[in-house]
């Protein structure tokens, strides 16, 4: 895949490359929230069959999805889609995304990211290494 | 701007209404790092012209940039773009995305997310609302 945005070494840029089209963000959402085959993507997100091929092949290949074979008694073989760990670790900027659009996009708070051990609600935060939280309006961004 | 996805009340296909594409976010990389011409934005990531005119248009009716007009001494008035309050807040976002890309999808840790007023280090990470960091790949995603 080609890197965009004049930087080759870029993380953002990097994970564009893999996600950057909201419906990939979109199927990543629900994947994570429970679903695997293709038709239950095609009917909950609307997305016409077509993009959904080729979006599902591009999140294989990007390594968040695993697809593999099933098949359910008298039914055809078919294909489902599991998220991998490194789609797990998509939570975070899910989670961001959701409390942004949530403040300021018009969104309702309608996701629930949860630690799956206790039921905590979780949201994304900038962290330091010690562990203290720092509000993201008083960050600064530079390269190295 | 149409909701897609199939969800109208979910705040990351909301998000996505202003952000779902990459040249979005990286325009807000770049602008988070200090760029606000025209001219900045087109030479360092290379977008073509007529793209970016409709990228800054959006970000800026998605309340993340604010246009204002300067003019340097014997140049004529342009525009520049500035990073609001709500656009700063996609530090969270970004972060999350360049993590992920320097684990994931092969990008180098060029990005730098600092406490502006310490200089320390942040990365964005799941936390409770206790404070407690929790691992990415142990989070349950449920809509409510």
């Amino acid at each position: 895949m080609a890197i965009i945005g004049g930087e080759p070494t870029c993380p953002v840029a990097h994970s564009l490359d893999v996600l950057g089209d909201r419906w990939s963000l979109l199927i990543m959402r629900n994947a994570l929230r429970g679903s695997s085959r293709f038709s239950e993507f095609h009917e909950s997100l609307g997305i016409p069959r077509d993009i959904l091929t080729a979006r599902l092949t591009t999140l294989v290949e990007g390594g968040v999805l695993e697809k593999r074979g099933y098949q359910s008694a008298g039914e055809r073989r078919r294909d489902e889609y599991l998220v991998t760990e490194a789609g797990r670790e998509l939570s975070v900027i899910l989670a961001a995304l959701g409390e942004w659009g949530a403040r300021h996009a018009g969104g309702a708070t309608s996701l629930r990211f949860t630690d799956a051990a206790t039921d905590e609600i979780v949201g994304a935060r900038l962290v330091t290494a010690a562990g203290r939280v720092v509000d993201a309006r008083e960050v600064a961004l530079s390269s190295r």
